[in-house]
């Protein structure tokens, strides 16, 4: 399992508001198979199978084109290790633990 | 108001954790004057003013160094916006609002 | 045709150095079809269609692990457009021409 | 020494292009002083003294603003190490020698 952070946004749309089409990923993430999700301020993020993340950012990242905007900038950072198991809760934990 | 994700990254460490660099980032935060933050699985996302964020960015990618790393990768991605208050809860809000 | 940029980065090796894995990515890309890129000091910048943009990245994010890394950080950030051809020589023309 | 990254991206301007905002970001980088800096097809690679690249960053990210856009969205990827000099030549020579 790997985790990755995706943030899609559409360039040129002549409005500053881009949560209709975050709301369009959600919808898309929502019915996928395999993989949890989180919502954040700043991006979504989603743990599953490496293969599955990249399926799924290609998806995201037509969501604003589907939508009428002509172009979309999306930025995808991956975490992935060998050597343990890796989730979006066993992170936070792990930083809480030493915050205690 | 402006938001920013931030990610500390030691290179070289000869470790795989992280979590104890990002703990002493949040202990930095937890006494930093004038800004709110929240910590996610990928990143630590960081609400105030520009130049604050930006004193910040410098002083949590410092982190690593006082513990002994020798290379640090930052990632720092902001928004900011003019026409309307900006703010993590605003802005999973706005979603959530989309999502019902 | 879109452009990404790409940077894969080991965490955990035990050295500071990153340079023996992006000339491994590089040998990679040397024998990729239907691709141009190019190596800046931050990252890998490659031309060509989505899928096989996506599909490399995850190549590419392979190569650590492969090297024995047992933790590894992929940025990703693809810019794509539909109304106008992109090409990264054409984006830097884009800019030199309204420096001059 | 440090190198970094750095893109600015107006959101909701009506136009997908965004080279006439590089281009005035290059008109502030042609007479800062103390740095190095390289456009590439995907972003701007400066080098220099730490606290000069955040001071950089913040008054690039603001170009946007000042040209007319009320949402701005800027990745800012730091690089930094004390073991060896950093550069953008070095970086680059580095690769190209594991490459011949």
């Amino acid at each position: 399992m790997a985790i990755c952070s995706i943030s899609v946004v559409p360039i040129g749309t002549g409005s500053t508001s881009v949560s209709s089409y975050v709301a369009m990923c959600h919808d898309i993430l929502k019915d996928a198979k395999g993989v949890k999700y989180r919502l954040t301020p700043m991006a979504t993020i989603i743990e599953g199978d490496l293969e599955r993340l990249l399926e799924l950012a290609g998806e995201l990242h037509r969501v604003p084109f589907a939508k009428g905007a002509h172009r979309v900038l999306t930025t995808i950072i991956l975490d992935d290790r060998t050597d343990k198991a890796l989730t979006m809760e066993g992170k936070i934990e792990s930083v809480e633990r030493k915050l205690e």
